[in-house]
């Protein structure tokens, strides 16, 4: 019986965490310990040491409802390119508990290719997601609290987009009326809650470059609106103070280990549809002044993730990829070309090209589109067929499209060696163009941090043709429809000053379009944007393509049924 | 102006943690650091080491709703008789991050008698209560996912007992209606949150022998009703291994110190009233193994923290306090007296001598009910007149009460040397006397662990007669009615099989009646119980004796309002 995820991370010793700091060039002052495994880092004593590393980005092609291995994949990246030699950080995103005891599956990577101690890092960690679910729910307190004591600020109570959250799958919770009982217990309203990856105090977490920017995101925050539908702020509800206090350590970045002993960033973790997905900034960026290749992954597939990446943070950040890694599976390959979700472990080489034009139009996203180059990522897994992985090899090579096998669940380092080189030879080839290239830089976008990057929207254009940009060029669509409600927010956040945002796409993960059905290489569809939501603290407008599921639910059997913890503590059944 | 709390505290370098826990016998191995100046501590290591100190326990007279300074008076005792030379740890409940956004006031002692880092014990701490709010809110969503799902366990919507929680004075969710959006969200029914201080998860968590006795009171748990009325618990949902797992680290006593070094166990708090006001019990038993005298404190005043501390927790670990601290405030004792709040800092000597019978009623119970020495501590106040002082000594020493001054709050040990003395003198002479008195304990309770503690109830009398019991010795009542409901109760409780718990009395903590304008000595009152709940993992019924509140509320102008962080991180206006 092959062991679990658990079992082989018991098996190795993790590297003192002070040790793995300091291999990573990170004295012990600039460390707060959890613990002799996890650390976070001071990051302002670094503020001014100056970027070095290449970054890469990890993402992938649209996925299955079981994801695609972007985070084994990319810790197999990391252990690769340290184990060539390579200074080499990892950047991820930290586990939310609602999956952890959802459905089977960690997001701490998998098999050979984990970050550790991955037990803690899937629940508390270093205690970030309760710091910002405590941020989260002393807002709404307060904003109650501000309505029940007199309501100053002349906040309409329904017109209260502000939600409570929980880091847990609790369904029960979606929709309720709250403040009922009486005077003396609030005011009835309807409400609803949040798994807390939802709440904007974490996108404003993940892009924050300091506490002060973090304050002025909080205090940007929209949490209702008054009978005159003017926006309440945080600010109106002078709450930001309390709530950055409360963000204080969740703002710095956590350092943990690979199985392997590579150092890595595990901090933060926006959803990728409502929010951008990425791990925080802070974290990058500090990953980028240590390490001389950086891996980093991006939600979803690359239609929402490496979009976001690029538009919303490298623009934000005035930072580029050197390289993009596009992880790929025969299994998804076989559920872009309608192949059922119980037939994926069966050989099928003519539905594994059928789904081909799904990864050959995000590998043309990524070039054409992003301007980046890229590699394709075969995330193999045990049902895969030689006969599949050939067909696969073969049709790519048919495209110009390069693609290297990657096992590093099966094989760590070793899996992803040769991965690891097509990186590298990317990012060198992209520098040795890259000196006579920067006349060439395209005009029809904002000054960009590389001669090569574009994004797929300027930021000067109205928000309506923002979403037209990114609909046509990334998803292509033939044009975006607007519903009435809409059209009526496209002139409302204009006119409340919130034209100059970037767009920040809430859309099903597994098309390219907004119909989850429409697998493959949709053509000839429109999106449509029912609705437009501010985040103005995280700094992006939100736009809703249909309802998006902020709230999972446990499924039938949890994954929390078979975790347990034996006498003298430790865990049990995690994955 | 006077300084206030936190910059006093930020006037003292904190020794490195690891230094405290040396000069407290632990040696590094056996701590989980958290930054440089926290850490948890290993204690199953230290499982066979035979206890070795005096207990202190610190307890009140009937409060004003400001609180008389217990927590201060802890602190500055144990620095006190660290600075005569003895060997000394502190024990002190965590606070709630609801009262550090409600009202003005910290629960890490004050002014030179404080526990620190005391924005981060005030804040998130070690993620403890985080911990016990996710492990209590995932045990709600697997009960709602139960029925969603089909319902097995066949158990009454309409009697689900277990309530969601946030560690929030957040009054708007007091009473809910969840589940509400059709089919797909859940279940309507009626539904409430706690703060998480009072969920059965922290009371479990504080009495908790080791990870087995957690886990096995976690699954003791009633969560509901069936339609049939019988309970279903923790263990019937299955859900016992992943609360334990969310529980793993929390259960750890974490090692602070106070401004003067002395080392410090804060660990735990639950609720005074509806659970047993005490920190954990793997706290207390740690410090007894590694100091000679060792200060615990109990919640509200003496009447139910006291008891609790003796009738609970003392019965069920087997240990017994030396002495007992019964802190009192010349503000409390005018309180008792009938004087309004905004009076209380006026001059008023006759106002003072009508407060007293509450001081001695409990002088009476700690000496009389459960045999312990006692000595009065006057927590001294600036409000305090020299006139007042003088009347209560003389009024003291008339009665044969001994009193001593404590002025650690403006002073640090140096205020409370006098206090210091007087409890070692009271262990000494408890001492002198003991070899000779083993054989006068008396025989109407249970075997306790020292010749002269003594239980206000039989754990093998009926649940009635330890309720009378209870409220005639100890609240001096002439008798206890029982509503039709409780009655009801009390057949069903005993038919369930848990006539053998000991009881938990929830009654207000503003006087020994269940009225809480009773105040001073009342007499002639009889207590109404409405209604008893089983805490079968905590291992107590808890007796109402009116409605509790187990949510707090923000006042009009919450303290989160002047609570801000400056650009380097520095957190400011926390009390």
């Amino acid at each position: 019986m092959a062991k679990t995820d658990i079992e082989i991370a018991h098996e190795v010793t993790p590297l003192p965490i002070t040790e793995v700091a300091q291999n990573a060039g990170l004295s012990p002052d600039l460390l707060d310990l959890y613990g002799n495994t996890k650390a976070k880092i001071n990051v302002a004593a670094l503020k001014d040491k100056p970027a070095r590393g290449k970054l890469i980005l990890v993402t992938a092609i649209n996925p299955t409802p079981a994801g695609e291995g972007k985070t084994t994949t990319s810790v197999g990246l990391a252990d690769a390119l340290a184990a060539e030699g390579h200074k080499t950080m990892l950047c991820l995103r930290e586990p939310s508990l609602g999956p952890v005891f959802g459905m089977k599956g960690g997001a701490a990577g998998g098999g050979y290719a984990q970050v550790i101690p991955m037990e803690d890092i899937n629940l508390h960690f270093t205690g970030d997601f309760h710091a910002i679910g405590a941020a989260n729910n002393l807002c709404a307190a307060m904003l109650d609290n501000h309505i029940k004591q007199g309501n100053l600020c002349n906040i309409d109570p329904r017109r209260i987009v502000w939600k409570r959250c929980v880091d847990m799958n609790d369904r029960q919770l979606r929709h309720v009326v709250d403040g009922l009982g009486g005077v003396a217990n609030g005011v009835p309203r309807e409400d609803g809650f949040d798994i807390t990856v939802a709440s904007e105090v974490m996108a404003c977490l993940c892009l924050a470059s300091d506490i002060a920017d973090l304050k002025a995101r909080l205090a940007r925050m929209v949490v209702a609106y008054t009978y005159d539908r003017e926006p309440v702020t945080v600010a109106d509800i002078q709450a930001q103070g309390a709530l950055c206090a409360l963000l204080v350590d969740a703002l710095k970045p956590n350092l943990v280990q690979t199985l392997e002993h590579t150092p890595a960033l595990v901090h933060g973790g926006p959803f990728a549809n409502i929010a951008h997905g990425c791990n925080s900034l802070q974290a990058t960026l500090t990953a980028l002044k240590l390490a001389d290749y950086v891996v980093t992954e991006a939600g979803f597939g690359a239609d929402l993730g490496a979009e976001k990446f690029v538009d919303i943070v490298c623009r934000q950040a005035q930072i580029a990829p050197n390289a993009v890694v596009l992880v790929a599976t025969i299994r998804a390959l076989k559920y872009n070309a309608g192949v059922a979700k119980t037939d994926l472990g069966r050989e099928n080489c003519v539905a594994l090209e059928a789904g081909l034009p799904n990864l050959e139009r995000h590998v043309h996203n990524i070039q054409q589109v992003f301007g980046l180059p890229v590699v394709v990522a075969l995330n193999v897994f045990a049902s895969d067929t030689p006969a599949e992985i050939a067909t696969l090899t073969q049709l790519c090579q048919q495209r110009g499209i390069e693609l290297v096998t990657c096992e590093a669940w099966a094989q760590g380092n070793a899996g992803a060696r040769e991965l690891a080189r097509s990186v590298v030879a990317l990012c060198d080839k992209r520098d040795a163009t890259s000196s006579g290239a920067d006349a060439a830089a395209t005009s029809d976008t904002a000054a960009t941090p590389s001669a090569h990057l574009r994004y797929a929207y300027n930021l000067d254009e109205s928000i309506e043709q923002k979403i037209i940009d990114l609909a046509t060029k990334v998803y292509h669509a033939d044009g975006v429809t607007f519903t009435p409600v809409a059209q009526k927010q496209l002139k409302q956040l204009t006119d409340q000053g919130f034209a100059s945002l970037p767009i920040c796409m809430a859309k099903t993960q597994y098309s390219f379009s907004d119909d989850p059905t429409a697998l493959g290489a949709p053509d000839n569809f429109t999106i449509t944007v029912r609705q437009l939501k501010p985040a103005a603290g995280a700094g992006f407008i939100v736009v809703y393509t249909g309802d998006i599921m902020t709230m999972p639910g446990l499924p039938k059997v949890p994954a929390a049924i078979n975790i347990d913890v034996t006498d003298d503590g430790t865990i049990t059944g995690l994955f």
